[in-house]
């Protein structure tokens, strides 16, 4: 079967294909062992670095908002599609017609391609907390209704509803995974207001300096890359039944306040690392970031057999033996 | 200014626009009352019977999800759209296609049309009860998530959405109503799953011999048509302030059984208007209207002033006045 991972040459994306091809099959809703004779990983940019040679891999680089790009990446063998392509969060409120063109348009394009095959293909769609704002519970609980207080949460929780309804009809088998933030993401700090949440650990493991802009007390809501990655490959094994009424789950993940990331990363390392942390709060930065759901009770995802990591320092660790080649900068 | 209503010669439609004609103004967000100098009622259909001549009034026949069309009824002057166009529940299940032209694609391409006009219009929008569904709690709270079980229910769901989103950018101001099942609903029995529950009342009312294919015990949250017309205007006149983080609203109604109907039918009337009554289950009806959300506790609604029926009795008296010309087939 061919498999296809959208936005697949960002981070997490990048790492699920890697994880699919060692892989090598996904069982489908029979129980049934399907080998991946084909991954496509498609995205409007290059992987960076390059994914490793594999002669099932094809790296395609388009708009899969372009229905003829749709039709190039899918076929009749298309037996799992991860949809990760999207204009982030402050990308889409800066451009709200970028923002509905890609997260909302184009994934109705992508479903109505998928339904046209015939085949009910599987669809894993990464969805947000983002769907989540406003006046909320204290504790976010799996019937907490939608209240997204961004065009990005709206717009994921838009798609989510015709992921229901595509797959209540039969069109398409699909799962949508409501993600935590991501702890730790490689790379640079970057203007999203949840940068932080990484930087603060990712910097000072690396040498670097870092000025955290919320207080200590700040709450996050958070996943592993490595987590995250076993989340999709999780959800695409799932048979179709164990989702009942909706094709949604709040992945279950871990509360940490920032000073929770901070002990950690000291319990971890020695404590000059933890020495490269000052804070200096920025009133914008804080605004956005405590509007942000940072207690579950994620029954449902957690009965479905999805894994939150274990505390911090568990995150931590992984980083340092995935992305820092096993050391840190002391 | 002008005022238009989508789906405006539908029974709703044509009450709204009768009243809208009465009142001749609506009152703006900053408590201006702005006469009503152009009222579009828009449609698929004509109206029958027809509205009343008014030198205001325009009735317009096309489809509403053809660009055209939209810049023909819409224009700098609009300071209102009542959007009632849709395809109904029964239609949206058996043809997809057609639900998400009209229901999600139509609204989305209107909601960017009112946005362009650049004048931030008012937008009020007819959701449903059809937005709840599958394993609901006994009672339906504001907070209970959307879980809805029909393509329409995930339609309109889809498109509060984006009059969420399209206000909170400054776009337009909106505010979108779940409606309970209208009863008592003039016309013919249809073959709408929700039938009965205006059948029931009216057929025996005309002195027509009515199945009723439900158990008495059967629930309904239902709103009169007066109540309706009432809200549609009461949203229009709220202030944008009123609604906070959210512009939808579950409208107050009332929970009946079907015995409580007929006990009303009896109160109100002689005893031979029940006798035309029989009861004839039929599985197929009763699967769909026992899928259906029937307790609510509208806290919300009735906080922003939405006023539900008191009783059976007023509402099948109202309906005898409004459509019976003050007597009934004895």
């Amino acid at each position: 079967m061919q498999v296809l991972i959208t936005g697949g040459c960002g981070f997490i994306g990048k790492k699920l294909a890697v994880k699919l091809l060692e892989k090598g099959s996904l069982t489908d809703s029979s129980g049934v062992s399907r080998p991946i004779d084909r991954l496509i990983v498609h995205d409007i940019i290059h992987p960076e670095p390059a994914l490793p040679d594999d002669p099932r891999l094809t790296v395609r680089v388009g708009d899969f908002t372009d229905p003829a790009e749709l039709d190039a990446i899918l076929g009749p063998d298309t037996g799992v599609v991860f949809h990760l392509a999207a204009v982030v969060s402050g990308g889409a409120e800066a451009d709200f017609d970028l923002g509905m063109r890609v997260n909302l348009t184009g994934s109705e394009q992508l479903l109505a391609r998928l339904r046209a095959l015939g085949t009910v293909p599987k669809v894993v769609f990464a969805s947000s907390v983002a769907v989540y704002g406003g006046e909320m519970p204290s504790v976010i609980q799996d019937s907490t209704h939608l209240t997204p207080q961004t065009s990005y949460g709206n717009q994921k929780a838009a798609t989510e509803l015709l992921v229901n309804d595509y797959s209540r009809k039969g069109f398409i088998d699909g799962r949508s995974l409501r993600l935590p933030t991501i702890v730790i993401r490689p790379g640079k700090p970057n203007k999203a207001a949840s940068s932080f949440a990484s930087s603060i650990l990712r910097e000072p493991l690396q040498g670097t300096p870092y000025v955290c802009p919320v207080k200590p007390d700040t709450g996050v809501w958070v996943l592993s890359p490595r987590r995250v990655v076993e989340a999709f490959i999780h959800a695409a094994e799932l048979p179709a039944d164990a989702w009942g009424m909706s094709r949604a789950v709040a992945l279950p993940g871990i509360t940490v306040s920032v000073q929770d990331m901070v002990d950690a990363l000291g319990q971890v390392t020695e404590s000059a690392v933890v020495g490269r942390i000052r804070f200096e709060p920025d009133p914008g930065i804080e605004r956005i970031v405590y509007g942000w759901a940072t207690r579950f009770d994620p029954e449902r995802g957690r009965r479905l057999g999805f894994q939150a990591d274990n505390d911090m320092a568990e995150i931590i660790r992984a980083f340092i033996d995935d992305e820092l080649g096993g050391d840190y900068a002391r």
